[in-house]
């Protein structure tokens, strides 16, 4: 059997998005199919605001209804520090931490020569201009713990040198609750590289 | 950091579709930020028309653009035999099979006191009606292998019995590339039973 046309469209549509396979897009679709026309127009307006009323921050290019976001509008916060992440999911997991009141700055990506992501890509030269511009004092790189966020804090790191700011990098260590038995070499490593004095 | 509005509402509907987390939603609303308008148009557009212009046939309420679907206005399927599923799902996982050639009931569901489904909202009384009236010669009940499922089953083979129709149920047993040595006891207890002369 063909599937319906406009079922097949769906599906091929809705597996295009990361980490849904078709059958899982298939499901999606189906569920949909079944819903309330109601949550159904509910789900492609939501989609369709989240395009068309959010923009990235001019600032630290955090996702933003206005201009610039409102951690960068925000008198609460600590200006002369920004947290250097990836991508804006970064930001949400930081923020919900409640542990760190300074700025952000959202790279896009990291560097990955196989990806074909150089530095030019990234937000790098807009982040000099701000420590530049603004009289950054610190700046901490909480890029992830991989090959190509090693390579990327580097490659800022080196870059910052010839700047009036003091760089940081988040700790690498044992996760909370995680278990020493259950840990890689590489991150045991690092912890004992890493310890603090009591 | 409250998230902003229309990144929250796109999370909060997402998150709604089945098998997709808080996690998960954040991910692909995030994903669609990043998308060019082109596939979010795509997407978008795709949702819409799956909902305005697929409806269920008013045969065998499986999935349809038009009034019947398309294998009930095939003339080259077999009209004298009916193959009873719970979703359209069901139907899609069948036609890919390519060892049915007869039609389809779809149910809607199976019996469940638990979540309130009684024999009144499933399609049942049509597909008496349905073999009353277009001379069914068979009808064979390809249900899910479990206990909603077998006890649906056996309802509807006690309604059929008073009608002039062969009943069959699919075969149980050990699936394709399974191991006998991994299997639970009740398949195997199953495929004993339903052994098969050679």
């Amino acid at each position: 059997m063909l599937i319906a046309e406009p079922l097949q469209k769906a599906i091929d549509e809705l597996s295009k998005l990361p980490s849904v396979g078709r059958k899982t897009a298939q499901r999606l679709a189906l569920h949909i199919l079944k819903s309330d026309s109601e949550n159904v127009d509910a789900l492609i307006n939501a989609l369709g605001e989240l395009k068309s009323k959010i923009r990235f921050c001019s600032v630290c290019f955090n996702i933003s209804v206005e201009e610039k976001c409102e951690i960068c509008r925000s008198q609460k916060r600590d200006h002369s520090v920004i947290c250097v992440v990836e991508e804006v999911s970064d930001v949400i997991a930081i923020e919900n931490t409640n542990e760190f009141n300074g700025l952000y700055h959202v790279l896009g990506g990291v560097l990955n020569p196989l990806a074909n992501v150089s530095a030019d890509s990234l937000k790098i030269k807009e982040l000099v201009d701000r420590i530049d511009q603004h009289g950054i004092k610190e700046v901490i790189l909480a890029l992830n713990p991989d090959a190509e966020g090693d390579t990327t804090s580097l490659y800022i790191t080196r870059i910052l040198k010839e700047h009036a700011v003091k760089i940081s990098r988040i700790a690498r260590g044992l996760p909370i609750g995680g278990d020493l038995e259950f840990a890689d070499a590489a991150t045991i490593g690092r912890a004992f590289i890493g310890r603090i004095s009591l």
